[in-house]
């Protein structure tokens, strides 16, 4: 059951629906019974809003599943993730600013090393540094530009990382991983999976050939491998679904280009000097924004940035610096005005987890509710209930006024 | 996932399950804070059976999806209103209790005001009483009467709303609508889907205009709109699923219309004297007919209506007359009863909710449970947590020992 089909025959004007992401929020106690990152920090102002507010838990794709950044957003964004799929290279592209027209594809590569058979000795070249990594790229780029009139662009990411796009025309998507994902075996050939990828598939295999050769005389780093082959994916569109107007607030390129994929318009945060990180550059620009669209997401980063880090102290931090801001947010009066994450980064854990997360609803239509804390724990008590999927963009927009009756 | 594609092979004999539907009966309070109808309500019986019984809350559609009756009493009687859809027009005719037979067709119809040029001026004609509604509607009917040989028969709604059933052979019903949803804009054809509904598609483009031609004199009523035209659906029914018999007791025709469809069999109501909704009625019926059918669906409709009227007040006393009725249904022992709603209608709102209801299940395999009284709150501390979709009837069925195990 999708139902963001659904939504059309619903559609009704709404109200103005916030909803505030504070990516990888959810946490871990440092020790068993002690308390998480959000129990740990001092926010006056979340507590009073949980008071008067709906909580609950939110568990993004489904329970044991730990989301990563494009699952978990697009599952708040009302996306079944099992259903709207954004392939890795695609993702990767969205990741660094790469903008992808309609026709084009985006391939995820690893700078790898090869054995004198060829065959796959590192699969991340010892994970080298992004100056080493720009070089090398900019090495097989001087030396391939085009294959059968296809554009070849490379893209640096961190370490090992890179994506490729290729711009052309008749290039299919159904093209199988060169990555073989072990050590010891030689890189596999870029299979089509359909007649409309077999130009795709020889131009990825051509440039792998080329790649090769342009490496030949670099000590480590000689091969590349390459996986999710991947065209931008033609989702619907939530706003044009129910005509409305979506703004997204976010920094990092890949949550704007997550938003630009369901049909937001990602805005220009200002730099504000003495704000690197920009939060409040995204506060302007939300003031400045608010009477000109109905939803609006806002992103904020560095939480999870603290978790993946082990940081604990600096996750707590990340959190009390978003309640200092939340009165600014308050005194936007939304209609309805969500705070969740995309998923869980426990400290401890260091990574992405598939813990839920807290959520938190304020609207006019709500029951009493007992969590008093926007924390893992209260919101285990709170009357929105464990919601796992794609339900919370629908219930906030529900309370909004966005969504009619069902069925006569 | 439908689980009553599953149920002829777990089925096995069971005892007496009695579902009782208080339409609409969750609420919200009128202040933050405060007590919703339920809440409010003097409930003796029903607090000294929530006491001994499991509760939950019960989202009937999904997280955020405000039902109609159709889909939340589908929900109720354990089909996915997703998979198990009932047009709009055979909704309107079941609503009214036009009978459909399996090459029937219904249409729901709106009389409508149209300018010179044709192009919809206001889609509801101004709202016309139900008196207008039934002189314009002969006044049709006089002129049109049989079309291609297919019998048109036209029923009166409420203000501006009709249903237009043909009766033939060869009638198909995929068809568009007529109703453009907006004004400014000329009426659509109806335009058959595939060939079997062409034949529907040009009755109902010739009735549009033959009724245009009835109504050419009249200042204001002087268009109909048609849409969701629809067949009675052929389900699949629970009581042939599971070799059980099954009885509903509901007076408004809607009701009993959505229990015919998966098999129950509609009661006749005894209309007592000063008894004009009947709830004594109901119960007449039910003990007559206790020891000849195993599951029954009883249907009380004023806390909707209440509800949907503003009145808190009186939903709280149409609650507590219910509260009343109480001993005479736990007299009957059903091995099984349940006691919850279709969708809330919190009387702040004044129309159907996407909030959960409360859900009691009482029966002889409970675990302990911690909910005091049958209200929203208590309910979101029971021991059934929050059940999601077509789920409370398997879970009625399982409690009296109808459903076998799944797998060895």
């Amino acid at each position: 059951m999708d139902l963001l089909a659904e939504f059309p025959e619903l559609a009704k004007k709404g109200g103005k629906v916030l909803l505030v992401v504070l990516d990888g929020v959810g946490g871990l106690p440092r020790n068993p019974g002690g308390e998480t990152e959000l129990a740990a920090a001092r926010t006056p102002n979340l507590d009073a809003l949980a008071r008067e507010a709906a909580l609950g838990l939110f568990t993004p794709v489904a329970p044991g599943i730990t989301p990563g950044s494009g699952p978990g957003h697009l599952s708040l964004f009302g996306y079944d993730p099992f259903r709207y799929r954004v392939g890795r290279g695609v993702l990767s592209a969205l990741g660094i600013g790469v903008r992808l027209g309609p026709g084009d594809v985006a391939v995820r590569g690893n700078l790898a090393t090869l054995d004198e058979s060829g065959r796959v000795k590192d699969r991340r070249a010892g994970r080298p540094s992004t100056e080493e990594n720009r070089r090398v790229l900019e090495k097989i780029a001087a030396r391939v530009k085009e294959i059968e009139g296809v554009r070849v662009e490379l893209y640096p990411e961190s370490e090992h990382r890179f994506v490729l796009v290729l711009r052309g025309e008749g290039l299919g998507d159904a093209v199988s991983d060169t990555d073989p994902q072990q050590v010891g075996v030689l890189p596999r050939e870029a299979v089509a999976r359909d007649e409309a990828s077999a130009k795709t598939a020889r131009v990825l295999n051509r440039f792998v050939e080329l790649a090769r050769e342009a490496l030949k005389d670099e000590p480590r780093i000689n091969g590349v491998l390459l996986r999710g082959v991947s065209k931008r994916p033609d989702f619907p569109r939530l706003p044009e679904l129910l005509g409305l107007k979506a703004a997204a607030l976010a920094s990092y390129p890949m949550y704007r280009g997550l938003a630009e994929l369901v049909g937001m318009e990602p805005l220009n945060i200002p730099e504000l000097e003495e704000d690197p990180d920009r939060p409040r550059g995204k506060l302007v620009a939300l003031k400045e924004a608010w009477d000109d669209y109905d939803l609006f997401y806002l992103h904020f980063k560095k939480t999870d940035t603290a978790g993946e880090d082990g940081n604990f102290e600096e996750k707590v931090r990340r959190i009390e610096l978003f309640d200092g801001l939340l009165p600014e947010l308050l005194a936007l009066s939304p209609d309805v005005l969500v705070i969740t994450g995309d998923h869980s980064t426990p400290a401890v854990m260091r990574s992405h987890s598939w813990h839920p997360v807290p959520l938190l609803l304020k609207g006019p239509y709500l029951r009493s509710d007992l969590a008093a804390r926007f924390t893992e724990d209260e919101a285990a008590r709170g009357s929105l209930g464990h919601l796992v999927g794609p339900v919370v963009m629908p219930l906030a927009l529900a309370h909004a006024g966005w969504l009619g009756k069902y069925g006569a």
